[in-house]
């Protein structure tokens, strides 16, 4: 997505460790105009799936999935990162390794909220590693539900999680797909 | 607004120690194509104000900001509850106390998303005894912002952040004010 690029490229902020930090529109301010057509992106390349609910994680993801959930007028439902130890059993849970924290965390989502009726979209802000989505794959199978693909603002694609999850067969739509990106020579992107 | 009390009797749950959980539409679920109505009635109170940016806390506030951001057609900023001790100077920074969670957490915003132009609308979903707003609130008076009021989906009137706030001459517009609720007796609202 050609101004996907340009926004990345204009607002985001390259930090060392290969941290892209682009909290100017989607993970502080959302730019709710611009992530609008970010959406209908999405609902673009998914709109022939029946789609019945659209499943994301806290907390920078539900942003962009209430917007595209506009489109396809369903409902989002988002996992939550417990911290809780005592997690009663009318849950799903995964357990979800974050490199950026360096921790483990359990992630859930309440039963009653996703069943063998629903067709899922997956959606988030990042794929780095793709751990949070594998989690997010795991729920949906562990509800009987199927899920027809992720879609992805910002692929990590020198990352190996996309690569990973392709090879699975899991569709993955990421709008914007970063080759390398570096302080001094700056972000290139995959065509 | 009649239809989202009825929703939260539909849907709500009522817990001991006057718990209410809206996980169905608000705070886990998102019924999007419903909140969207919640939205519309946001604009509808605040239409005729200037305002440049929507104001929430994470996480369960984004979600309707963002959808109600799509009516005003401004971004969305929403403050993080930071965790790390060493926070940087480019940031306001207020402490709010939750009493749910029995602990005082740093709330804050990047100085470079909101400056004295901004004329703010902040959204959250819940108000009980209001902390979280008076962050808020701080941390658009510490960016020499203006705030034009608050927009909040619940009120648990018989708390007393609702009206410490509007003694002090915040609008305040809850959508749907709990006067009462009980396990035995249900839920009583404020007309």
């Amino acid at each position: 997505m050609k101004l996907l690029e340009e926004k990345i490229i204009k607002e985001g902020r390259i930090y060392p460790g290969q941290v892209l930090k682009v909290g100017a529109f989607l993970n502080h301010q959302i730019d709710v105009p611009f992530m609008n057509k970010v959406a209908e992106e999405f609902y673009n390349l998914f709109k022939d799936e029946p789609i019945t609910k659209i499943l994301t994680i806290e907390t920078s993801g539900i942003g962009i999935a209430c917007l595209t959930a506009n489109y396809f007028n369903v409902p989002v439902l988002y996992a939550k990162k417990s911290k809780g130890i005592n997690i009663g059993d009318d849950v799903y849970t995964v357990q979800v390794t974050s490199y950026t924290h360096k921790n483990v965390s359990n992630v859930i989502i309440e039963k009653e909220f996703l069943g063998p009726d629903d067709v899922v979209l997956i959606l988030d802000d990042f794929l780095a590693n793709g751990c949070a989505l594998e989690g997010l794959l795991d729920l949906v199978k562990m509800a009987g539900a199927r899920a027809v693909g992720c879609g992805i603002v910002i692929e990590k694609a020198f990352q190996d999680g996309g690569t990973r999850l392709r090879e699975k067969g899991i569709r993955i739509e990421s709008l914007a797909r970063i080759k390398s990106m570096d302080v001094v020579e700056g972000i290139e992107f995959i065509d």
